[in-house]
């Protein structure tokens, strides 16, 4: 990567997480939690080498590419079918803990995705699909209005630091190319975007211009930039927009209304649906995997499961069954803003109409009243979304509806979305997934505050507000914490009648039945 | 209420939130948004005279007692069994937008309480079941390490501003009796306590000195100044200590462990238990209504629906029957730390074992593993075990297991209960729950900003993290907003496509079917 006139601009965040050191088993990395009584547990680590100990960032060059990308052999899903455990896919068994044959018959199904550009090879092979854990996308990207290429980089590196498993460069503004390749020569995990955007940045920003030469261009440009997946909105046809006239919030998707500004300006069937075979063609050579956009997915509670919604996911799995003739990877997008009652019915309907694709959702919001606070109103909806199936969530942040994410919302938004994820593994029974959650509570319950601070999702927030408390050292390890205070601690207290049970355990063993009857009944 | 000397030093936040308005309608508050396209919505409103225009409040004074208050013919249970619709119901009907004889009937049945202590005369009436709408409880109080009466007093107001339905003050510390006096005398809303804390403070904290005699007494103090509701851990017997062994994190309920310490001591079942029907006659005298504290529920995931906390339920479940038969209302707390696919079994198990009775649930949280965000992980549990009929969520704010919540904790913690509340009324379609999300997505969506602002649950981070990005005051009326720019609006074009639309809709009616027919495929 050439030297540009930005990089003296770049700065981002490096070293180890606190409490952990960064590991490489067999070549995959997981972020290792070194615990006081000895123990370590490992743990799952998206972050790349910016936490590996005595690393050297060099952002012009960008990371080392991993070696050995096969480019002449298809695509992932290709392979597995032909019975192949590719390199990614034993990468991928490691960092999961679970069988290469499984990850090589989910993808050969079609039912998980690997996202791996051949001319992305910086990043670290992950797999999206219901029978591994779920992940976690961040959207990051300018706009006409805000934000450049260095605080995209920075958001990049910031958030896989606590946990994206993939990111999604939305820029919309000026230099999308240029952003788009310092993030990708620079990302550890598979980078997204909406190939629309830049088409439409190309012809001055008005969607009656589009063309499907000028769409396919700017394709081939991003998957030879290495680009991993890409957002298409495939599925919005010329008939289903009548069926949005009476919505509440019409087309909320930026793609989705291009698109039907396009086809109503031409009264023609969107490009994208008449041009998807040979779309496919061109996915099919990089092993780029089709995101298929929700277009028409409801921007409010009053707009969902709606006639357009679900006319748009049944297209969406006709075009699913043709991608996959193609050997070309897919996931489904998914709403949106949908009341809690309603959001399994998305679940069962996707899977059903898409051949159990991928299921990779925004949210959904499970309440449109709360603008400021829709990490929190969407974590709730996609927590539940995940447990029902969804294998990729999209984050929302606090500035979902008002502004673009800075720095502390793309926080903000992975650790809400890291929550949901985890809620989900449990709900699921992820083999891995309650390991976590016990030795948390362990070091809680024996007053192992470093050890707590470490094993949670972020260490730095939580010692700090421990320390707005209590901050002096000592209280580090008192056996009470500031809730209840020395006195009160119901878990010394718990502690105590341990060690009194454990003496009437002795008594019961002298004396016989009678004394520690009362406790028997 | 006297004069004190604390009060010089107790400000609390007063006036309207921004873009409403308080209104009293027959009396009852609401907060009225009232909108720029003539239009206003009317919102339940908690916050008391504090919001009220012009409000002169003194805090050495107290709130006006509602006049009124019939201290001579029982309890709301027993006058709803006798057929009666009181003041306090008529009040909650209109609160709602209920019919009264569901209010009384639900309250006969046992299936919603009215907590309203006679000598609590400040508190507007409200009513906790799951016919209507979810409420939420803020907890505040001090500890022997943190916090005074004034930080205390201000915390209730703010609390009861943004939405919390009941307060419970746990202070631990110095001053319990003085402190819940001032927050009584000025609470605009229903007041819980736990009365062990203070009995234990009696005793200098040695849980094996407590007694039956220094428990009533101070019962009966708290009954005389006014606490509505008191949580009792009666259900925690001596039999099932031992079920506690085993677990990750033991008893972590203060007055749970506190009990069991004396049990242990003093080898005698739970004086609590052995009382309780004179506890009950004590009760009964005031209209106080018990929370039958749950003072076994799990601390962790690992001990999430164990034998220890189903064996305590079904304790519960006995003395709601013994409660019920003296006339005093009754509501059972919940949980605590409990993975998504288990949350629904507490909701089936507890109103099969309780008679229905309200639940109140603490969250619950659905990971152990993200202290510093457990509003987060427990506003996904308290949104899913609300949907399922829980009445009353107790929030969680971001310093559950590290520190005593400030007023940003209890501001944060209070709008992610909110969220989990609203969120389940619209599950749950409560008659009016869906309008405020229909208002301020229409005004979203026809780009009234300071519509939507006003319409959210909390207006000031609202338009804070709008001014963030845009902060200019002709973007509050733009046609677009910072995520997109001005050029790729989907909500613009939208509107484009609907005018769109309707010319063709116009040349349809023109010229027949044919120009028509491609869209309506």
């Amino acid at each position: 990567m050439a030297q540009r006139d930005v990089s003296d601009s770049i700065s981002v965040t490096t070293g180890p997480i606190v409490g952990s050191t960064k590991v490489y088993i067999d070549g995959v990395p997981v972020r290792r939690v070194n615990l006081s009584n000895g123990e370590h547990l490992d743990l799952y680590d998206t972050s790349g080498p910016y936490t590996a100990p005595n690393t050297v960032i060099d952002l012009t060059k960008g990371l080392p590419a991993r070696p050995g990308v096969v480019r002449d052999r298809g695509t992932q899903l290709q392979r597995a079918r032909a019975g192949e455990i590719t390199a990614e896919m034993a990468f991928i068994a490691a960092r999961e803990g679970l069988p290469a044959d499984l990850v090589r018959d989910e993808v050969a199904r079609g039912r998980a995705v690997i996202p791996a550009n051949h001319n992305h090879p910086e990043s670290e092979p992950m797999i999206i699909g219901k029978a591994f854990a779920v992940k976690i996308n961040a959207n990051i990207g300018n706009s006409a209005v805000t934000s450049s290429i260095a605080e995209e980089v920075d958001k990049m590196v910031w958030a896989t630091r606590w946990g994206a498993d993939t990111i999604m460069d939305l820029s919309t503004g000026r230099n999308i190319g240029e952003t788009r390749e310092w993030i990708l020569r620079n990302s550890p995990v598979p980078v997204g975007t909406v190939p629309i955007y830049q088409a439409l940045e190309k012809i001055n920003g008005d969607p009656t211009q589009l063309s499907w030469e000028v769409y396919r261009d700017t394709v081939i440009e991003q998957c030879e930039q290495g680009v991993d997946y890409m957002t298409v909105h495939a599925g919005v046809l010329l008939r289903y927009i009548p069926l949005t006239i009476k919505r509440v919030t019409g087309i909320v998707s930026r793609g989705g209304s291009i698109m039907a500004a396009w086809m109503l300006a031409h009264h023609s069937e969107s490009f994208l649906y008449t041009h998807f075979e040979e779309l496919c063609g061109i996915l099919a050579r990089y092993d780029v995997t089709f995101s298929l956009g929700d277009g028409l997915r409801p921007g409010s509670i009053a707009d969902a499961n709606d006639e357009a919604q679900f006319a748009e996911l049944r297209t969406l799995g006709e075009l699913t069954k043709i991608a996959k003739s193609h050997g070309v990877q897919v996931m489904i997008e998914g709403p949106g803003h949908i009341p809690m009652h309603k959001i399994v019915e998305n679940v069962r309907l996707e899977e059903e109409l898409c051949d159990e694709a991928p299921f990779y959702t925004l949210g959904p919001l499970a309440t449109d009243i709360a603008p400021g606070y829709d990490h929190i109103t969407s974590a709730i909806g996609a927590a539940i979304i995940a447990q029902a199936g969804t294998a990729m969530l999209c984050y929302v942040t606090p500035k979902e509806h008002l502004g673009l994410p800075d720095r502390k919302d793309v926080k903000d938004g992975v650790i809400a979305y890291k929550i949901a994820a985890h809620a989900a593994d449990l709900a699921k029974g992820h083999p891995r997934a309650q390991e976590r959650d016990d030795a948390l509570s362990k070091a809680r319950f024996e007053f192992r505050w470093h050890d707590q601070f470490a094993l949670s999702l972020d260490p730095d927030t939580a010692r700090e507000l421990h320390d707005e408390t209590l901050p002096a050292e000592p209280a580090k390890t008192a056996h009470f914490c500031s809730m209840c205070g020395p006195k009160f601690c119901s878990m010394r207290i718990t502690a105590d009648i341990r060690d009194a049970m454990a003496d009437k355990s002795r008594e019961f063993a002298e004396h016989g039945n009678q004394i520690y009857l009362p406790l028997a009944q």
